[in-house]
């Protein structure tokens, strides 16, 4: 079993790095599998699975749908060749909305009757900030973004609710047109951000203590700019509180067999 | 009960068009309340929803969902003090896959348990196209736009899986690449084109013949484009026979309170 990370994660093929987390690598996935889309899991039962996928559909910035997996269905074009129980490389496990496992191999935590959701992940458009030469700073400091639960609620389907979760960049003041303009390219990873600049309207009321990921510094002569986040799903789970939900831990994505461009519109 | 035509229906606000319609009057939608969207309809049973949301998921060219009506939901902010069971012109019902009825006022037909779904229709691409000056021969010659069943299957989900179908517009061929341009900028209309050209690639043996709509020639010096139709999920119920099944009578839509520039992309 090979679990030693590799020399360039960013030249292995989605398969490869997808087999290289089965075989037991944990790892944040930032920087895998150069040039294709990563994924946030959420896997609920199929009696969830309807209010489930349309609170997605309600909420498109922040659960934007690439894929789901029906149940019984263990990978997909997505994933191909792949086990979505095992190749991800750090799972969460959520029992009534409360976090009860962390880990590298859900198999034995699976059922049957689990519905899979694939939803997009920031990654990729940060890829295309950084191709533009829009510096970003966590990914300069090598940390996991800040996110924040914020005050605003997402829109509620069914049994599911919860507050909107943001991600933030702190963005050179003279490249937030440029990064809103990149950004919208990609509606199916999040799009342009829901905010900019004031942090106290969604409720925020210190950036150095974020709710998820890592604090960074707003550097002098950047604004901070806010984009729907992919643990919004995260977040109406442990509000709504389903029997079971299994999703990835933060930053330990799903490489999927997408390319980045597959996502982007004109 | 006001049951004739308004002078100007482009002029109407998209609650004073469903009130007319709620009164009586039957009238396909095009021109009706410009700028605003109009959308298909599919309403099925709930015990279907989830299998339908994810067709239309994994079909987003052709059933691209702008919201849902849950059960026991008859109006949305889409159609705001409205009420979907009287609000379109006409409506379509097929029980296990077969047209029985067509009427304007679906009532003695709604079941509390039906999920109701609006899918985005070409009329708002077609503004843009034509308010970039390209023609548009179906609307020149004030006729439905013609549709084809395609060899193509769409994507299956669940109980649902049906054929592909696609509307043609015929566009001069130094205007197809701007019609490309222009459409793909609606992601959540049916988008770009899903071929353009090769009607015979698509199983259509003869264009003069369509499966819905009016015949449309195709003039010297214009190339027959194909997108994804918002009628595949009738295709859909047809093929596969769910127990109930409400849509809109082609050409007659919800006009909805969405302006046609909230689906703009960049």
């Amino acid at each position: 079993m090979m679990t030693h990370p590799p020399a360039d994660p960013g030249a292995l093929s989605p398969a490869e790095a997808r087999a290289l987390f089965r075989g037991g690598l944990v790892r944040p996935t930032s920087g895998f599998s150069r040039g294709f889309a990563q994924a946030n899991l959420l896997a609920v039962p199929e009696d969830c699975a309807f209010d489930f996928l349309l609170f997605a559909q309600r909420n498109p910035k922040s659960c934007p749908v690439l894929g789901v997996l029906e149940s019984g269905q263990l990978e997909s074009e997505l994933l191909a060749g792949g086990d979505i129980r095992t190749d991800v490389p750090l799972y969460r496990v959520y029992r009534d909305g409360a976090l009860t496992e962390e880990t590298p191999d859900v198999r034995p935590h699976w059922r049957e009757d689990l519905v899979a959701f694939l939803i997009g992940c920031s990654f990729t458009f940060e890829s295309a900030l950084v191709d533009n030469g829009i510096a970003v700073a966590h990914i300069e400091q090598g940390v996991n973004v800040p996110m924040y639960r914020t005050a605003l609620p997402a829109e509620r389907a069914g049994r599911f609710s919860g507050p909107l979760v943001v991600s933030m960049r702190p963005i050179a003041a003279d490249r937030v047109a440029d990064a809103v303009r990149i950004t919208s390219r990609y509606p199916a990873v999040h799009g342009a951000p829901v905010h900019i600049g004031d942090p106290a309207a969604l409720g925020i009321a210190d950036l150095m203590t974020p709710d998820f990921g890592t604090p960074v510094d707003v550097a002098p002569g950047t604004i901070p700019v806010f984009w729907a986040c992919g643990v919004t799903p995260q977040a109406a789970v442990m509000e709504s509180k389903p029997p079971l939900a299994i999703a990835h831990a933060p930053g330990h994505m799903l490489v999927t067999d997408a390319r980045d461009l597959e996502y982007q519109v004109p």
